[in-house]
């Protein structure tokens, strides 16, 4: 969560939202602490270690201010990883905050928009806003439960004055 | 490993065999003891505890004589679970023991062949066999790692002798 | 977290401060967020559970305000559970927050004074306090991590003047 | 599991038996795989991990001809880990196999007598023996559950006519 920060950072392109009865941006977020989590659906990491971190924040930190989002940023398999694979994974999973599609490449790379504007490195890769929304800090690969808990936290102690704007 | 016992159970129904250089069958992996693993790529806990569990036998127990066999049993969310999205699964999750697709019910039913031949209950589903080609046990649902490999290990402790056949 | 609230709980009995400077007292700590774990060093879910949860509170939410506090309230096996075993178990698990020796009953009872006061039921208890030096909330046995850094978080959020004093 | 073979392996030096009718010698197990585990039940590594996987070989693997043995060879924190505490310890952790209280150097060193015998460097260290008492294996630190599974399972294969002697 100390990689990066950024005063302006770019909007999240998705194709389509799941689990989400209106789609979200970062901009509508504004005023929110938002947690969002870049992953794929096959990608052990993300489904043994950042997913149930993000699942369980979104449970008991939902309450207190966080906005869990998931971004599925299909960067190989796409045949696999598809939309409709996409809902059988998050219904089996039981994944339970919004998750948007990262929208492909329309030039056809194998990097999804999003993934490319934030030049991350793979997934899952954590991208931490706060109510300002500045990004505050990323990180890609493993992130310790409490680590993760208290970069959140740090945000939310934050008086609503320092959402800037 | 205690459910069900049969001296002549039936032979696997596969499609199409992935991580193999030739087919498996029942009957030409007699004289072998068998663990066969029936899972689908999207159950979580087919790929949090039985398929780690699978794959550590296959590394342990393998030199020792065990046989560790994947069926993907796709009763739900089919057209998530294609062939090429196992191929890239077992990619990502460095499965290294050969898999069978079950063969769909050419009825139409969401039920694979073998699946309803065993009457599974669900995935996982672990079948072991004596190196009789007898089934010897079943277990649905979790397995205690050194529970199973007690169950193996039992099995490769019966003398060559006690094949039948 | 939910099971009882006092405004004006009971002082913690110590008769030997670990891993301290000074002496803590409750009192002394007012104005702070405050979370007590009351643990013995051979229960087997302290050891695997609850004390690395408070130290993993401690390193990650230290820094934002909390106060981790371990009270060793022997109730059982008090030959094996010594100062001196105490010390070396608090070296052993690299415990690095302070941690008091609940004060043996003079009457000769089991339970240590603390633990009376509370009536706690056994260890791991945890008790949690807001900057007002109110009980907010105790757990006796498993805490999720989450679940427990959320409670804690929404003390820390809590505005300095909601003290009380 | 692959350090060190010995052929005539020394003796335990054992003060006292737990969880035992009759003490246990190396010599009186001749014709029975053992593994033993020289612990600490100060050792963080030797309570998370080593301990719980002896129980689990005990329980699964004991009805298989496994003996599962513990050694307590204290070399650090004396006045900590007494017989008493060793007691309370087993108790409090269901430890269910023998654990023999490793003799103290009657020269006063800190090492006790198989320890030192054994040139063990830590705890935890496992010492697998086959069925004619030779010693086929140890091992310092952490064990795979079913690599160690795997090894005993070796011996438990081999020939009772292998006991030589």
């Amino acid at each position: 969560m100390y990689d990066r920060a950024m005063a302006d950072p770019p909007e999240w392109e998705v194709a389509e939202w799941l689990n989400a009865a209106v789609p979200s941006t970062l901009a509508s977020l504004r005023g929110e602490v938002v947690l969002a989590c870049a992953f794929q659906m096959l990608c052990p990491g993300c489904v043994a270690h950042a997913l149930p971190l993000m699942q369980g924040l979104h449970e008991h930190f939902g309450p207190l201010g966080l906005r869990a989002i998931g971004l599925h940023t299909v960067f190989e398999h796409h045949a696999a990883m598809t939309p409709v694979a996409l809902c059988a994974f998050l219904h089996e999973y039981r994944i339970g905050f919004p998750v948007g599609i990262d929208r492909p490449d329309p030039a056809g790379g194998p990097m999804p928009l999003t993934m490319a504007a934030y030049r991350m490195r793979g997934t899952p890769t954590f991208l931490l806003y706060d109510r300002g929304g500045r990004l505050r800090g990323t990180q890609f690969g493993h992130a310790e439960e409490l680590g993760m808990a208290a970069a959140v936290t740090r945000l939310l102690m934050e008086p609503e004055a320092g959402q800037g704007g």
